[in-house]
């Protein structure tokens, strides 16, 4: 069935649209009265995650007030650990948590493989169910956490300050991180090449942590697993291309590096300046990005600004997806995304023409 | 008198040295057990920073341990701000906090003008104590934080995760931020001065949060700051130039700018790859850094490999001092800082032939 928005997989491929299309990390979320109303129906975090039908629900609700060009499944990066018998849960305001943790070479080694039909079918079964659901009004979006992001839950237990267990392990025994983070590359594709099976029509990895690392780290141990998934993803389904983004959070060095990895587009953070990053990548990958979620507490003549600021460093032409550079928080004022998304589409017409 | 060790200073200006010299972020501090000892005796965080005798004693005992080519005044960066009357307090285990935050423009416009020589007249009788002392040892590094550090600690009254209140003051009152940026270049320009009068021998301006700044917003309200107050140092004394060294932590995409603006050295996370940044800016400062502290965890073997790795990627030549890519953590083995120390000592003599 052909999608009655397709302005997020032109962009996204670089193909002409009529205004910038929009969507936003963490669009089903906390901010909305709605999302609170049906988590707290859940239970808790993971029940919300692993009952279709209320993870559909909570991935409808954004598109219900706002004009989004793409909705994004509603899920966790943490379930391929969770999945490995890790046993993920969310401790009342404190962020995830695993009750087991990743020590030493031997518990790499314990890791069982993930048979995503089986202990991630929840995903899945969201996944055709929103699909049918969104019934080809804009295209669903699927993701999973980086390797080396899954790596540094893995081995904290949890977030993290400093990600002292996670660097002492890379440099004490680099052979067993190496071989953990083959191990969740495998998952990683095997997951996201689950999701497009079942539905989604652009994938997103997030590097929420690769930009902790030294330059070098990264590229050993972030970016190298990114770019095998990238190269192990089924992305042409019928005749269309399911395209890939990568988002390395504080990456906004390494973008020639990301950009040569075979990804179709790049997210980029609120620090990058997505004019030089457009003159930096070229028209090897599209971008995606990059407002400060923080403007989105500001006045809505503060958020008008800065959409327009933003729009106006891409400048004309195709290749760009506007999102926020990170997700949105809670307290923000559901009035004011209406504001961020009208005024992306509104002010974005001029650069199309 | 002439400095026995100016390895530190001669590296900063660009000239050459016999090994390049090193010293660390939060040298005097927790991970030493006689810090905490110090520390104890004296009270509070808050009471060691305003007595010069404990103050003097935690900067020289990092010296006694290790072959440091330099010392830094021990103090915080947020002296000024409870100079200006807030009430810095430390909370256990909680991190600095104010009693009085700033929340308005007649906030800002209610800030008295900072009188050094009264308030804060504890740090410049430190440093002619631990000049004294050190008895032309090594150079003594003073330090204040940014305009822009200190604002975001002055309006959201301590530590924070997402800036939410400065970003919102930032955006909605841009004319206020400008005013009590003003003033608190003043105040630190006043301040850095009267460290050097009192004799340290170089300086470092901290802006730990530049970084969590979109592009623009960076220039504007961060760097624009610093610049002005480089400007206003003076930098003479007797025949000696005073460097001065700019750290925005997460700056790496704005060296070039960085290096623009008269100082004479950049400090490096230790996200940045030196070499490329050496590539970016070239004989125009000279660059400071960058291992990463949680190496430190990691074995003797691991922390010689990194040291190692870090002298070649800058490669030959001056214009490079070794320090950590942030502060020192508290959980750190004092012999592992050895390690590094003695490392970067041995190892990079063959850089400097």
């Amino acid at each position: 069935m052909e999608l009655k928005n397709d302005r997020l997989l032109k962009a996204l491929m670089g193909q002409p649209v009529d205004m910038t299309p929009v969507w936003m990390m963490r669009q089903a979320g906390r901010y909305l009265p709605e999302y609170r109303q049906t988590r707290k129906q859940a239970g808790d975090f993971m029940a919300l995650c692993q009952n279709p039908e209320l993870a559909c629900e909570v991935t409808l609700q954004p598109l219900r007030r706002y004009a989004f060009d793409a909705a994004i499944l509603f899920s966790d990066i943490l379930t391929i650990p969770d999945a490995m018998g890790l046993g993920l849960y969310f401790a009342e305001g404190e962020g995830p948590k695993f009750r087991k943790v990743i020590r030493s070479v031997a518990d790499v080694e314990a890791l069982p493989a993930v048979q995503v039909q089986d202990s991630l079918s929840y995903v899945t079964d969201a996944v055709s169910l929103i699909v049918r659901e969104l019934n080809a009004s804009v295209p669903l979006i699927g993701f999973s956490g980086s390797p080396w992001t899954l790596a540094t839950y893995m081995i904290e237990g949890g977030g993290s300050k400093d990600f002292r267990r996670s660097k002492q392990f890379l440099y004490d025994h680099p052979e067993a991180m190496h071989l953990l983070l083959t191990r969740l590359a495998q998952a990683v594709t095997d997951y996201l090449n689950a999701q497009i099976k079942a539905g989604v029509q652009a994938v997103q990895i997030f590097d929420t942590w690769g930009g902790i690392l030294s330059t070098p780290a990264y590229h050993e141990f972030s970016l190298h697993y990114m770019q095998q998934i990238v190269a192990g993803l089924q992305r042409q389904q019928g005749g269309d291309t399911v395209p890939v983004i990568l988002f390395t959070k504080n990456g906004g060095q390494w973008l020639d590096s990301l950009a040569s990895t075979g990804c179709d587009a790049l997210g980029l953070d609120w620090t990058v300046d997505i004019g030089s990053a457009r003159q930096q990548v070229g028209t090897k990958v599209a971008l995606q990005g990059n407002m400060d979620p923080a403007i989105l507490y500001a006045s809505p003549v503060a958020i008008e600004a800065e959409v327009k600021r933003i729009l106006s460093s891409f400048g004309s032409g195709s290749g760009h997806v506007f999102n926020l550079g990170h997700g949105i928080t809670p307290e923000v004022d559901p009035d004011h995304v209406s504001v961020f998304v009208d005024a992306v589409h509104e002010f974005s017409a001029q650069y199309h023409r």
